[in-house]
Parts: C-alpha cells; structure tokens; sequence
C-alpha cells in the first residue's frame, strides 16, 4: 500500500488541525476536549449506571484446563461466557470471555493513552483516544475466539473433559458484540505505508506487552481499533481503552491495550505466537498463522448440564459462527447426524458475527443425540471430527494425542446427549 | 382473532406437556427446571460479572422538567440515556433510559412470577418464566421512547430548557436494545382469542400496577414478551422478569413487570392512558391513542454541551429512528436547514430500532447550526417546528402554551449551534 496512491483522501491533511500529533509533540488533554461539559458535573445518584437483579447468578467461569490442569494456578487468565444462559447475538461487556496472557488488565488513564505508528511509514503519528474519536467511525457486529476454543471436547486423552461439561466449559470462549471504532486503514492512510511493508506488529501495553504480527493485507481489510463496545466504553478486561478488533481469526490477533503499530516487512515471531499458536501435525512440520476461524456452531439450550422437564415441545437454539464471513445455513440433527433440518436464521446475519438459530423439536421422551452444523457464504461447512482430520491431513489418533496448542481452530460438530430422564450430557466427539 | 381458525399450529396442543398450565394448577420451580446444573454450584469470583473501568463516568441523569419543575421531588421517577457519549445503535442496560409511574422498580424472584392470560380467551392461562423460556423465541432489535422525549425542545415558555441543554437532557428518554422473548401472538393463539375480542388490557406488578389498553391488531402484529434485553435477562428498571415490547409505539404500552393480559372489547381508559397521554388540541378535542412515534433523528456528536478544539475535520453521528419501520435515510444539515447532505447509515438498519448515521465535516471556524433529517421506509418525513405544526393542525402559538402532556410524540428536527469559539449550545426550535 503506497498512500501517496491511494485515491481514498486522508482527512488529517489540514496540518492546522493536527498540529501536536507529530511524533514528540504532546498535547494537553485539557480543557479543550469534545466532551460533555454537564454531566460529569451533575452529582452522582443511585441510578446512574443500573445493576442486574440479585436474582440473575450467570457468570463468567474460570477457563478450566485450557492447558492440562495443574495442582496451582492456571498459567493463563482466562474466563469463559455463559453461553447456556445467552440469548440474541449480543454478549453483555460484563459477560465476555476473557483470555489474558498477563494476568489482571492494566488499570490505563484513557486521557494519558497514546498509539503510536511506526515503522516503515511516511510519517510516524501518535494519538491520544481523542485524536481518533475525532475520526471516521464504523460500528460493526463480529465475534471473539479464542484459538483453544472448544478443542476440549476433542477426544484427546490429557484434554478431554468431563460428560459432565456445559456449554460454558466447550465453547465459552466465544463472545460478540457490537464494537465501535476506526478502520485500521484510515489510520494507515494517515501515517502512508512505504513500499515494501507487508506485515505489521501490534503491540498492547499489558505487563507483558503482548505482540502479534498482522499481515498487512488483513490489516487493510476490515481490521477496527476499537473503543466502544456494546455502546460504552471498552471494559479493562477487553483492552481499555483501545483495542485491535481482527474480524473472524484467532482471538490473539485481536490485541488489547493497544498501544503501538509497528510496519515492517515480515512477521516478527514474537513469544505467543511462536510457542502457544502453531499447530504440530504428525508429519514433523508446525503450521504457523492459521488465523481464520472456520464455520462453527454450537446448541446452547438445550445443552449439556440441563434437564429437561418432561417430553414435548422445545426450542432448540444456538450460535453459529465463521472467520471466512456470515452464516448462509444452520442444519439441525436430533437423531446424531443421520437426519439433518434447517434451522431458522435470526436477522441481523452479520459478517463474521454470532448468528442465532432456532428450531422447534417435539422431544418423544427416548434418547436423542443433538447437533448442529453451519454452512458460510463461502460455502464451507462445518466438519464432522473424522472430514476435520481430512482437512488437517492427520489420522484419527492425532486428536487422542495432540496438546492444545497443536488443537488451534478446532471446529467439529458438537453433540449434546439427551437421555430418556430429561438430563443432557456432553459427549465427547 | 379466532384461533380455532388459525392456519398456524399450537405449541402446547399435546396437554401432558403442559399439565399445570390451566389456571388454578400450580407447578413446582424446583429440580426439574431447565437450567444450568453446574454454573450455580460453583464458587463466585471477583471475575464472574464485569465492570467498567473507573476512568468511565457516563451516567444517567434525573429526568429533568419533563413536567413542570417542582420544589419536590418530581412525582416520577426518570433517567435519562447519555446519548452524547453512545456510539453504535445497543444502549448498554445499565445506562438505558427509565421512566416509571411509581418509584423504584419491584424486586421480584422470576421463580414466583406469574402471567395470567384471560378475558375472552377460550382456554385462560397461567405461565412461569420457565414456560414461557420454552416457547419459540425471537430476538429484535427495538427502540423505546417515552413520548415526552424532546417535547423540551419545543419553544414552550414552561417546559423550554436552557441552550445549555445535552443531547441527554433533550432526547435521552429513548434507547435500544437486542430484545428477546416470545411473540404475543404465540400465547394468544394458545389461549384462544373469542370473536369479538378487539383490544387487551396489559399490567405491571409495580406498585401503581400500571395499566395500558392495546388493540389486538398492533397486539397480533409484532408485540413480544420480553424475558432478555442484550443478551441476559432484563435490568429490573426495565421490568424484570417480563415486559412487553411494543415496537414503534410510546414507551408507556410498553408494560414491565407483565403479570396480566386481559382480552377485551373496547380500550379500558387506565389511568395514565387517560390522565397523562391524550393531546388536547386548540379546538378543544383531545387526541387520544396516538400511540406510533413517527420519524426523528438528533445528532449526538458534536451535541450541545461539547466544544470543538478547533477548525478542521471532524465526524458528525447521530441516531435516527421511526415507529412507522426501518428508517432509508438521513440528511444532515450544517446551515441550519439551508442545504442538505446525506448521511451514511450504518448496518445493521433494523425496523423500529435505532439506525446510526454518520457524515463527514470540515469545520471551517465559522458559525454552524447543525440539524437532521429522518425519512423512514414509509416515505414519512421529520417535519420542521413548522411542518409539524400544519400535521397537528395547530398554529405556531400551540407550542408555546400547551403543556408537556400535549406535546406527545413531539418530532421535530433539533438544532445544535456551533459558535466560533467551538462551543455548542442548544437552540430551542
């Protein structure tokens, strides 16, 4: 990308009115700001900002075993959606799972937080959130995964969890919302990427500064810095105040804290995803940078550690998902796999965002296997575990013995049992 | 409506399904219940449900004026959205505006809540959350608005308010949410609506037991029972366990904490649909039912309140939302309604929910007043004071006088004026 070219016009061109946002310049963040000037002055009360009824108990779970469990704490910080208690798209911000590679977020004065882009650009430029909020912005709908994301219900022997399992513990590291912000390609526009630069490097301002390299094509194409969500502010644990959202990969692409860009001409092999992200596969050779999700869905109600009352009717309902765009079909099966229904899309199907699906189902009372598979507009399909095996070229045995770094994007079919007394088990593929 | 009619199926024909539903029976919340075996057991952290970051103070305000301001406390109980600090379309619920009749909201265990359907029904009804959790279930984008929002910023010698007004102070009695619950059209064909049967009665729990008459056809058309607002279940302020969102119309049909449905004949004349709601108009006659919000956008940023740090470019966005549909466009003026330019709307474009639009600005130093314009699927238009006016039939005069009760669904296009000095103030129409 050579911005010199680009016959989208910048909007900074106006040197007077960015005059401080120069590398080595500063700029008060003082009284001048575009904000209100009323209500932070007005005394606080009571329903300022509401609280969910004492009654309401879902919550975020620690994220069990994401590595094989160990006698202390997890290595990583992690906390998994409630997805058996959701409904619509929407994740509430006080909900969304979180996957820390540090531990507890960065307690970050949004006024002192400034992004840096450097690098091999023309003109290297900080921000301050307010610089940016000035900006051309975008509000779009997209999911969050991360990569291990319901690779324990592979049946791995060191992974494998418990039949037991609810929808929570497979798949809670998903979550979705609607996320305000920038393009990443305004603000590129804005520096002028030299020739040359095909990679850039993220880099968030966590204790362990958490970088990842983005592939400059990517990062041209739908990539948002956001710092809204859900119609608020970012929350800490979601990088306050300023985060990359990446569209449809690998929840480490989407970094938190963000506070530098940097364009180079190859990907820099930091530390997470050099050693947790490439996949090993049993001919010796690792793949790197399998970024994109593939089509995905899951039954979230009902689903595993519920029961069911009694035969009748039900309402069978789930998320499906896909990094390569928006879900086209969700077929439905009761009876594992062999007969499949459509099930019905809920509007709005938005690329690369959760999108609800339904289906009525009259329980007999007898045992019932239920499963879901998503098709995209790209016409990929959700694989069975033994067509995954297919694609990923390794035999049934590698998903025995496979760790969970080599598990990265797993996407199989998931099964719920339902047994002739009402309650659901997870069953292991 | 006559269900024995009904082309479409019953959910709850097979009656050992339902067996405790008759009116009369009552059924157990205990063990048997569809819900989560596993996420309850487990211990609470301090990671379980988030919150915002302590830099983040937007805040709901007191319902300022929206009767004639008293010495007292005001005789309701209101908040309203900081729709200055929103981006993209979900208001989060802990900021979604709140207008009560009575004081502070019930506090109701959802495992006790009832719903009684009855009147001319063929089969009356009792349901438990659980049961209605059961039913096919939709989730919808909606808007809510009391009908009093922005009547303020009508020129009315009592009710006008400072030109140091926020957007919040003159339209923050709107919000929207992704709404999920169960189609009223669902439980009457249930229930069996009798020939004759043209309207129902709807009331709340709360203290005041609010009451509001609804025609069957709006009733049959798109009214859902809401159970879930942005994907968890409803905030109490907005009537926890169970509401009705009645798309499009006054906040006021849109009862909370729903425990009663009452097929009826004619319009029961409740009390706030009596006292508060209807329009007297200068002939003498007042209009009553008037109950759809027609077309209307504010600009939310740059809004009253704010001030720009300096010429140059900047975004202009707002909200755009009409009870008559989806809304197709927005113009957005920077001469005071001289000239007009079309703003982007952003996806998703929902019916009868709030639409986001955006346009590009360089601000050149000079005075500016700042104004948009709705025009929704309906070819309706968002009329001048004046338009507005001629479609109410009054002359320029009613405004000044009439009071707040009078000047429901007041839809007029608001004005901010940008001084020289960056400052934005308000400009009552």
């Amino acid at each position: 990308m050579d911005s010199k070219q680009s016959p989208r016009r910048r909007f900074l061109k106006n040197a007077s009115v960015m005059a401080g946002l120069a590398v080595g310049a500063t700029r008060s963040a003082g009284g001048q700001s575009l904000k209100s000037e009323t209500s932070e002055a007005r005394p606080k009360d009571l329903h300022a900002y509401g609280e969910r009824s004492r009654f309401e108990k879902s919550s975020r779970i620690g994220s069990l075993g994401l590595w094989p469990p160990a006698a202390g704490p997890t290595r990583d910080y992690g906390f998994r959606t409630p997805l058996q208690n959701s409904v619509g798209i929407i994740t509430p911000a006080s909900l969304h799972f979180v996957l820390n590679h540090g531990q507890e977020p960065p307690d970050i004065d949004p006024r002192q937080h400034r992004l840096l882009i450097h690098g091999m650009v023309d003109r290297p430029l900080i921000f301050s959130l307010e610089d940016l909020q000035r900006l051309p912005s975008v509000s779009r709908l997209h999911f969050l995964e991360c990569h291990g994301n319901s690779a324990m219900s592979a049946p791995n022997r060191a992974l494998r969890i418990a039949e037991t399992a609810t929808v929570q513990d497979t798949h809670g590291l998903t979550s979705c919302s609607e996320w305000t912000g920038v393009l990443l390609s305004v603000l590129l526009r804005e520096a002028g990427v030299q020739k040359g630069a095909s990679w850039l490097l993220a880099e968030g301002a966590d204790e362990v500064k958490h970088t990842k390299s983005i592939p400059l094509d990517k990062a041209t194409d739908d990539v948002l810095l956001a710092y809204g969500q859900n119609g608020e502010a970012l929350r800490p644990d979601q990088g306050y105040p300023l985060r990359l959202v990446v569209p449809g990969w690998q929840g480490i692409s989407n970094v938190k804290w963000l506070r530098r860009i940097k364009l180079v001409d190859q990907p820099y092999m930091a530390m997470m995803e050099t050693t947790r992200y490439p996949s090993l596969r049993p001919d010796g050779k690792s793949r790197w940078f399998e970024s994109e999700h593939g089509p995905k869905s899951v039954i979230t109600r009902p689903s595993g550690g519920q029961t069911l009352p009694g035969s009748g009717f039900y309402e069978i309902t789930g998320l499906a998902w896909s990094g390569g765009g928006s879900v086209r079909r969700v077929e439905v099966s009761t009876d594992g796999g062999r007969t499949w229904k459509d099930a019905q899309l809920q509007d709005p199907i938005a690329r690369k965002a959760h999108t609800r699906f339904r289906m009525d189902w009259n329980w007999n009372g007898t045992e019932a296997v239920l499963q879901s598979r998503c098709t995209d507009d790209q016409r990929e399909v959700q694989p069975t575990l033994a067509e995954l095996a297919k694609i990923w070229g390794v035999n049934m045995d590698y998903f025995q013995l496979a760790g969970t770094v080599d598990m990265g994007n797993f996407n199989a079919i998931h099964s719920w049992k339902v047994n002739r007394d009402g309650s659901i088990r997870n069953v292991p593929v």
